[in-house]
Protein backbone atom coordinates (compact mmCIF):
# COMPACT_ATOMS: atom_id res chain seq x y z
CA UNK A 1 0.00 0.00 0.00
CA UNK A 2 1.14 3.34 -0.58
CA UNK A 3 0.53 6.52 1.00
CA UNK A 4 0.17 9.90 -1.01
CA UNK A 5 -0.02 13.17 0.71
CA UNK A 6 -1.97 15.57 -1.57
CA UNK A 7 -1.15 19.63 -0.64
CA UNK A 8 -4.14 22.25 -2.57
CA UNK A 9 -3.00 25.82 -1.96
CA UNK A 10 -4.54 28.82 -3.35
CA UNK A 11 -2.46 30.47 -6.05
CA UNK A 12 -0.64 33.01 -4.29
CA UNK A 13 -1.89 35.86 -6.62
CA UNK A 14 -5.41 34.99 -4.91
CA UNK A 15 -6.34 36.85 -1.85
CA UNK A 16 -6.62 34.25 1.11
CA UNK A 17 -9.87 35.55 2.90
CA UNK A 18 -9.42 32.44 5.79
CA UNK A 19 -5.57 33.44 5.78
CA UNK A 20 -6.13 36.69 6.46
CA UNK A 21 -8.62 35.91 9.81
CA UNK A 22 -6.04 33.90 11.27
CA UNK A 23 -3.04 36.69 10.60
CA UNK A 24 -5.86 38.91 12.26
CA UNK A 25 -6.04 36.43 14.89
CA UNK A 26 -2.65 36.32 15.79
CA UNK A 27 -1.97 39.75 15.47
CA UNK A 28 -5.30 40.25 18.48
CA UNK A 29 -3.36 37.95 20.59
CA UNK A 30 -0.27 40.08 20.46
CA UNK A 31 2.14 37.85 17.78
CA UNK A 32 4.40 40.27 16.11
CA UNK A 33 6.27 39.71 12.91
CA UNK A 34 3.42 37.71 11.20
CA UNK A 35 3.58 39.50 7.54
CA UNK A 36 1.77 36.21 5.84
CA UNK A 37 -0.64 33.16 6.54
CA UNK A 38 -2.67 31.55 3.78
CA UNK A 39 -4.40 28.31 4.57
CA UNK A 40 -4.53 25.15 1.94
CA UNK A 41 -5.71 21.54 2.82
CA UNK A 42 -4.02 17.83 2.51
CA UNK A 43 -5.71 15.01 1.13
CA UNK A 44 -4.43 11.86 2.54
CA UNK A 45 -5.01 8.77 0.04
CA UNK A 46 -3.86 5.22 0.64
CA UNK A 47 -3.96 3.62 -2.25
CA UNK A 48 -3.36 -0.27 -3.21
CA UNK A 49 0.23 -0.62 -5.03
CA UNK A 50 -1.89 -2.76 -7.09
CA UNK A 51 -3.04 0.37 -8.23
CA UNK A 52 -0.44 0.68 -10.66
CA UNK A 53 0.72 3.75 -12.32
CA UNK A 54 0.04 5.96 -8.44
CA UNK A 55 1.85 8.76 -9.88
CA UNK A 56 -0.03 9.38 -12.97
CA UNK A 57 -3.62 7.96 -10.95
CA UNK A 58 -2.97 10.89 -8.62
CA UNK A 59 -2.35 13.41 -10.94
CA UNK A 60 -5.37 12.46 -12.60
CA UNK A 61 -7.64 12.47 -9.40
CA UNK A 62 -6.24 15.68 -8.47
CA UNK A 63 -6.89 17.51 -11.85
CA UNK A 64 -10.97 15.57 -11.71
CA UNK A 65 -12.02 15.61 -8.31
CA UNK A 66 -9.52 17.40 -5.65
CA UNK A 67 -8.47 20.44 -7.14
CA UNK A 68 -9.87 23.51 -8.98
CA UNK A 69 -7.14 24.45 -11.87
CA UNK A 70 -8.56 28.00 -12.04
CA UNK A 71 -7.95 29.03 -8.32
CA UNK A 72 -5.61 26.51 -6.64
CA UNK A 73 -2.24 24.97 -6.96
CA UNK A 74 -1.57 21.35 -6.01
CA UNK A 75 1.37 18.88 -4.78
CA UNK A 76 1.74 15.39 -3.93
CA UNK A 77 4.31 13.16 -2.21
CA UNK A 78 4.51 9.24 -2.22
CA UNK A 79 5.47 7.12 0.79
CA UNK A 80 5.64 3.55 -0.51
CA UNK A 81 3.76 1.79 3.09
CA UNK B 1 11.85 35.61 7.01
CA UNK B 2 11.10 32.16 7.46
CA UNK B 3 8.26 30.27 5.86
CA UNK B 4 6.40 27.80 8.04
CA UNK B 5 4.29 25.00 7.18
CA UNK B 6 1.84 23.52 9.83
CA UNK B 7 -0.58 20.14 9.00
CA UNK B 8 -3.24 19.60 11.11
CA UNK B 9 -4.91 16.16 10.88
CA UNK B 10 -7.57 14.91 12.53
CA UNK B 11 -6.49 12.17 14.89
CA UNK B 12 -6.19 8.61 13.40
CA UNK B 13 -8.96 7.06 15.41
CA UNK B 14 -11.65 9.64 14.39
CA UNK B 15 -14.05 9.29 11.40
CA UNK B 16 -13.26 11.52 9.03
CA UNK B 17 -16.59 12.06 6.90
CA UNK B 18 -14.77 15.19 4.44
CA UNK B 19 -12.79 12.00 3.96
CA UNK B 20 -15.15 9.58 3.74
CA UNK B 21 -17.07 11.57 0.84
CA UNK B 22 -14.03 11.77 -1.07
CA UNK B 23 -13.33 8.74 -1.10
CA UNK B 24 -16.96 7.66 -1.80
CA UNK B 25 -16.65 10.04 -5.24
CA UNK B 26 -13.25 8.31 -6.09
CA UNK B 27 -15.27 5.06 -6.42
CA UNK B 28 -17.94 6.37 -8.15
CA UNK B 29 -15.55 7.89 -10.58
CA UNK B 30 -13.99 4.29 -11.02
CA UNK B 31 -10.93 4.64 -9.19
CA UNK B 32 -10.05 1.25 -7.60
CA UNK B 33 -7.08 0.28 -4.64
CA UNK B 34 -8.82 3.31 -2.76
CA UNK B 35 -8.03 2.44 0.82
CA UNK B 36 -8.44 5.08 2.17
CA UNK B 37 -8.93 9.27 2.31
CA UNK B 38 -8.53 12.17 5.19
CA UNK B 39 -8.40 15.39 4.87
CA UNK B 40 -6.29 18.13 6.99
CA UNK B 41 -5.60 21.46 6.51
CA UNK B 42 -2.06 23.38 6.08
CA UNK B 43 -1.31 26.94 7.07
CA UNK B 44 1.62 28.80 5.93
CA UNK B 45 2.71 31.20 8.13
CA UNK B 46 5.46 33.95 7.13
CA UNK B 47 7.04 35.22 10.17
CA UNK B 48 9.70 37.70 10.58
CA UNK B 49 12.90 36.32 11.77
CA UNK B 50 13.25 39.25 14.16
CA UNK B 51 10.39 37.47 16.14
CA UNK B 52 12.96 35.39 18.07
CA UNK B 53 12.64 31.65 18.77
CA UNK B 54 10.13 30.83 15.82
CA UNK B 55 9.67 26.92 16.86
CA UNK B 56 8.53 27.67 20.49
CA UNK B 57 6.07 30.52 19.16
CA UNK B 58 5.01 28.50 16.31
CA UNK B 59 4.01 25.38 18.67
CA UNK B 60 1.90 28.00 21.11
CA UNK B 61 0.54 29.42 18.03
CA UNK B 62 -0.71 25.82 16.87
CA UNK B 63 -1.87 25.09 20.90
CA UNK B 64 -3.81 28.64 20.97
CA UNK B 65 -5.62 28.94 18.14
CA UNK B 66 -4.72 26.68 15.10
CA UNK B 67 -4.90 23.39 16.69
CA UNK B 68 -7.66 21.44 18.54
CA UNK B 69 -5.74 19.24 20.66
CA UNK B 70 -8.89 16.78 21.80
CA UNK B 71 -9.87 16.09 17.99
CA UNK B 72 -6.03 17.23 15.87
CA UNK B 73 -3.07 16.40 15.94
CA UNK B 74 -0.29 18.66 13.86
CA UNK B 75 3.33 18.68 12.91
CA UNK B 76 5.59 21.62 11.72
CA UNK B 77 8.56 22.00 9.41
CA UNK B 78 10.30 25.70 8.98
CA UNK B 79 11.76 26.93 5.86
CA UNK B 80 14.35 29.57 6.26
CA UNK B 81 13.55 32.13 3.65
Amino acid sequence: MAKVNVYVTLKPELLDAQGKVVQGALENLGYTGIEGVRVGKIVEIEIADAAGNIEGKIDEICRKLLVNPNTEDYRFEIEKG
